[in-house]
Formats: C-alpha cells, sequence, structure tokens
C-alpha cells in the first residue's frame, strides 16, 4: 500500500510538473489590461506604497501570500537532505494551505544550513509576504530562527513543526479530557520526546493550564545532566520540576492520565500502556509508525486513543491548524502570531466537537470538516485583535 | 486617459488583492491525496531529488517557475522607489509572464541595495526556480549583478532592461531594414541614449552586423572623456571607434539611416529628423513620452517609424520577447541565455512579418499576435541545444 502512495506521488509530480501554478486574477485581453496591470498604469500603485509601506498589503498579492521556508535541515523523517531534496514537501504544504486556507503560498528552500544567514535572507524577502511559515529546519537551531525573526520581521512568523502539532494535540487532549470528565490542571501528563514538537506540546499544554507535566527522553526523564540539553528544555525542566528527576517511562508513566508520543515506532509497550490511570488518553504520534497501534492500545484498555495515521480514529494533525492559523493572522494584517492566538486556536479545534458529540473515536475533527479551518481563523483573528497584534482593528 | 488608467490600476488591485494567486495543479479531495501530496508519499521525490538534484526540474513546481527578481533602485520612470514600493511591477511583470509564455512566476523583491547581497541571495533561492528574471536594478550595478550570476549560477540569468528592449529593436530594425530594402551590415546606426537599454541595443546590433553605430549621451558623442563611463559603454565605444570622437546629435545623425532613442521626451528635434538619410527609420522609445511623436515624425519624412507607445504603429515593445526567450529556455532545462539566443528571438520575432506583409506601419508584431511567443520559444530552445547549454537535447 504505502509502496504504492509513493511511487504515485513520483508519477502524478512528474505527470504535472509539480503540483503548484500561478493564476492570475486580472485577464489580458487587450492594450488597456496591459496599461492597468503593467505600464504606464502600475506606477500609481507603486507610488502608493513608496508613501506608505502598510498599502503593498492592500495593493499587491502580498495581500494574502505566505512563504513556506526551509533549510531543509531536518525534513520528514528523512533528516538534513538539503534545500533542493525538500523542495516537494515546501510544494505539499503550499498545497495544504491553499485547500484548507485558501492562503496563497509559495514554497522557498533557502541553500544554507548557517542560521545567521537563514535569517538575513528571511528578512531580504519578507516584503513580498504577509506572513513566514517555518517548515523542517532541525533543532534547536529552529529556536534561535524562530525567535529572532518574531522580534525582527514585521509579519507573523510561525515554526509549523513547533506549534502546529502542539496546537493540534491541545485541542486533543482538552477534548478527550472533557470526555472523560478530567480537568486539565489536575490530570498527571507525560510527554515522550522533547524535541522541537514534544517541547513546544509541554510548553502550550502548561500556558493552557496544565501543572503536572514530565517531559522524557529515550533514556528517561529528560533532567539537567541531559547531554544536549537546549535553551527550551532547559526552561521547560525547571517550569516542570524535573531538573534533578529520574525514572524510565514505565515508571514515570505509572498513574498517569494522558500519555502522548512524539518519539519512535512501538515505543509504548503493553507494560507502560497497562500502567497507566483509569481513562487514561494516549496520542501515540510518531510518523509512520506510531509509539503504539491503535487497535492494540484499545485492546490494553486506553479509554481515548489518537495516532497521526489518517486510517485510524482520532488524527492528531497539524492540516487542522496550520491554514485556519494564517488565514486568521492574514485577514487583521497581524504582526505575528502570539501564545494567546495559538490557544486560541486549540480551543476553536477543540470545541468544533460539542459534548454530546464526543465520543472515544471521535475527540478530533476530521481534516476534510469543513468547520476546522473557519473556526480556527475567526479565533485567531479575534485574538489577534484582542491583544493588540492586528492592524486590522475589526474583522470583515 | 492616463489618468484613468493609474486610478483604475489602483482601484482594481485593492478590488482583488494584486492579481497573482496561487494556483493548484493536483486536487485534494479525501485522504488518499493528502497521502499523495503530502506524508507520508512526498518523501518519495524528495529522496529522489537528493539522489539527482536535476529531478527537482521535473518533480517540483520549479519545473516552470521563474521568479522576477529586483531590488527597486530603478523602477519606471520613478527612479530608486525601494522594495516593497517595485512590488506592483514585479506581480505585472509576472501576469505578463504567465499570459504570453505560460510560464509560472513570482515576484521577489529583495530588500538590499548592495550588489554582493543581491546576488549572494538569489544564489540562496535559486533552487526554487527555474530561471531568474532580473528587473529594474540601476546601472552600471546591474551589469556587475547579471554577468556574476550568470558564472555562478546553474539556471538562466535574464535582466530584461538590458536585453528585452534590445532584442525587440533588433528585430523591428531587421524588419524595418528589409522594408526599405537597406544591409544591417552597411547602414548608419545613431543611438540617443547609453544607459543599460542603449547600450545593448548597440552591443546586439552590432553581434548582428552592423558596424557603423555611435552611441551618444545628452552632451553629445558618448566618448573616453564621459565622467560616469561605465564598464560596458568603454568596451563598446573601443569597438566603434568613437572613443575620441564629438559632435552633437544634429551632426552626427546627419545622413543616418536608422535613428533609435532611449532618452528624453521631444529630445528629437525636426531639424534633427531632417537630417537624417531617405527612407529613414526612427524608433524613439523613450516613456511615456517618446522622442518625436509618431505623426509629427512621418510628417517629417521619416519612412519606418515606431515608439513604445501602445496607441501607435510599430510599438517596440519587450513584451513580444520575454515570455518566448523564459518558456524556449526552460522547455530545454537551458543552463543560461546566451547571445546567439537573443539573436536568435530577434530573427524570428523580425522574421513572422513576411516580405508581403511588410508595410511601413507593420514592421512589428502585434503584442496580442498569439504567433510571438510561440516563434520565439521555439527559436530561443533550438539555439540553445545547438550552442550546448540544454540540458535536454530534443525539443519534446
Amino acid at each position: 500500500m504505502a509502496k504504492d502512495v509513493f511511487e504515485e506521488a513520483v508519477e502524478k509530480k512528474r505527470e504535472l510538473g509539480g503540483f503548484l501554478t500561478m493564476g492570475t486574477k486580472y485577464p489580458l485581453k487587450d492594450g488597456h489590461d496591459l496599461s492597468v496591470a503593467y505600464t504606464p498604469g502600475v506606477a500609481e500603485p507603486c507610488l502608493r506604497i513608496k508613501k506608505n509601506p502598510e498599502e503593498s498589503f492592500e495593493l499587491t498579492c502580498r495581500s494574502n501570500m505566505v512563504a513556506v521556508i526551509s533549510d531543509g535541515t531536518r525534513v520528514l523523517g528523512l533528516g538534513d537532505i538539503g534545500a533542493v531534496a525538500a523542495l516537494p514537501v515546501m510544494e505539499g504544504k503550499s498545497l495544504l494551505f491553499k485547500r484548507f486556507g485558501n492562503v496563497d503560498c509559495i514554497p522557498l528552500v533557502l541553500d544554507t544550513k548557517d542560521p545567521e544567514e537563514f535569517i538575513h535572507t528571511v528578512k531580504l524577502v519578507q516584503k513580498n509576504f504577509a506572513g513566514i511559515n517555518l517548515e523542517d529546519i532541525s533543532s534547536p537551531k529552529c529556536y534561535e530562527i524562530e525567535k529572532r525573526l518574531k522580534e525582527e520581521l514585521e509579519i507573523p512568523v510561525f515554526h509549523d513543526d513547533q506549534h502546529g502539532t502542539a496546537i493540534a494535540c491541545l485541542a486533543g487532549v482538552k477534548a478527550a479530557l472533557r470526555f472523560v470528565k478530567k480537568d486539565l490542571a489536575k490530570v498527571k501528563i507525560v510527554i515522550n520526546g522533547s524535541g522541537a514538537a514534544g517541547a513546544n506540546m509541554a510548553r502550550l499544554l502548561y500556558l493552557a493550564g496544565a501543572r503536572d507535566i514530565t517531559l522524557m527522553v529515550s533514556s528517561g526523564v529528560l533532567n539537567k545532566n541531559y547531554k544536549r540539553l537546549d535553551s527550551l528544555q532547559a526552561e521547560l525542566i525547571k517550569l516542570f520540576g524535573q531538573e534533578d528527576k529520574t525514572g524510565t517511562l514505565a515508571e514515570v508513566a505509572k498513574g498517569a492520565d494522558v500519555l502522548l508520543g512524539v518519539s519512535a515506532a512501538n515505543a509504548f509497550t503493553p507494560d507502560i500502556i497497562k500502567g497507566l490511570a483509569k481513562d487514561s488518553i494516549v496520542f501515540a504520534m510518531a510518523n509512520p509508525v506510531p509509539e503504539i497501534m491503535y487497535d492494540d492500545a484499545k485492546a490494553l484498555g486506553v479509554r481515548v486513543m489518537g495516532t497521526g495515521r489518517s486510517d485510524a480514529p482520532n488524527q492528531i494533525n497539524n492540516v487542522n491548524v496550520f491554514p485556519g492559523i494564517f488565514r486568521g493572522a492574514i485577514d487583521v494584517h497581524a504582526t505575528q502570531i502570539n501564545d494567546e492566538m495559538k490557544l486560541a486556536a486549540a480551543d476553536a479545534l477543540s470545541n468544533l466537537i460539542s459534548d454530546e458529540d464526543l465520543r472515544e473515536d471521535y475527540v478530533v475533527a476530521d481534516a476534510f470538516d469543513e468547520r476546522v479551518p473557519v473556526a480556527v481563523a475567526k479565533a485567531v483573528a479575534e485574538t489577534a485583535i484582542k491583544t493588540g497584534v492586528a492592524r486590522k482593528k475589526t474583522l470583515d
């Protein structure tokens, strides 16, 4: 099966020459059209923008154009494959942006592995875009890159690998907790995997009100002795009081209400699962093979189970997140995507499924549910206005 | 009239949010489509390209994607208006690329005026594109930028302001000379204006076989005493034997067969025009007001008259050139656009009008003549193969 999808991807892309094409919103039927779209007419929009650069968000394709930017240093599960080999992923992502968020999106791989050069290049191209989606950049440099760009750019910057899955996961956890009638502030949460996705999941869960969170790495509890402890991890283990904590996953997960995996295939053994609390929630998000398969987890008594796969219920999928995030941010000309907007996106996503509709195999909305991007965008736009990061002060 | 076109440009762009939008060639109807366009299927095109980077020209939107890149230092007649204010022009140009050449095209303004930084940035983004069209960069730095990028990039680079008008002009001159039955190798040619457009016109006319060419600046003959003599000008005045030559335009143009203007409104006075040879050819290409108006020149006895305007016959228009140039170069995966390809483009354009069809008011094909980009593309592609700069060895 999987083999077919891979071959089909190559064949379709070869047949069509990739999946993106530039479309035009203005016809060029005659000389008059030429004089409006190009010379001499185009001089006037230029002069308006020279006078007031903000007008570029109204008078050009920048109004709805986002760049999906990567250096190709951590692509899917393939690792550091370089800029040009990462292009198909950026193109696919752009396709998703358009399909689910109606956001115009251009893939842009940068042929450098140097963070300073990457940052500088993004600054030089920013004026073409209404927002920047960072993608597939290795950690820990992705933290520095995103932080610096957020400080130094005039448009929103969002590293989807850090925040997209974290928001989708928080939404699923909140819906699942409503279903099992437990309180986020009181549940015990264990996160296996402390890379960019895991650490940001932990951070966002904390911001949402969770207080009993433990981050794990493959050797056990993430603590101050971890060899390659990065800045975000250092901050979080302090916040979670696990600087000196030790223990294996089996030991730490004993009695946990929520077990999240962004680690490796089959990392959740039956023993670990059997040690969880009653009405446990497990999201096993390793790709393509999860930490435990859906049916196996259910057979071992997990109440609400989710994975990253489309062939099982409750797919934790960032495609539910990034199109609506950018749609909402762009609609109000937001200058950034702040934590409040991320939390609002998670709440909007979670609340799409009412208490009455919740089932153990339905705590996550389907990626093709048309309400998803609309609800996320609305929440994000309203929160941008509320928190003072929107240039527009009302939603049209 | 003109006022209306300016206002219409602003209104239409505001209404539509610019004129470009990203289109998709692959539908995303269901989970299967997602798994082909994105994970997990997309991994396979990535691996193919990692193994053989050339595959990026087949398996991604790079296959047909060109960037229109500018630093906004010399935009239309507006001068140095900066990167973001130049965006409407790059967007308009992208629209023309699509409409006339079916080339997918993204505007990309770079927020730097430093040539080294510009060159470096283009190198970092080149792997997204099949070609680079440079636009609205001030001279003389545009020469160094184009030269370096041609040497250092793996894809074609073409500065349209230098070569587009030069090719369109050469095509018009050749057709006009056929009409008046004069020989390019023998006619006396005077070019008023020695900036990027004028100097490259002179250079291309020389490469096409013209030998009696004089380049003028506003103070008279361009000679070795010219204060801001740039490298291309220095090379040309040596080639044309005008290093020590002096004289006003009226003096030098006396007896000229071909007078070309890329200078300023009303620069061709009646005295100058009256001094030209019998069956004279005048292309007055200053924008928006030419060196002499079409009807005035005709009344003074000019045999074949052309301007840059769409409201008069014989519009010398680079829109007849750049879409076909890139269409042809991309079709055969050319690594550069060399002089032979430029000359072939001019010949193809000129020869579109047969000897029987030539009239004094029809030496230039109409911009909306559908044969134009097809003929130019074919000639360019064939010449790329012939001169060994095409990765593909046959035209499909």
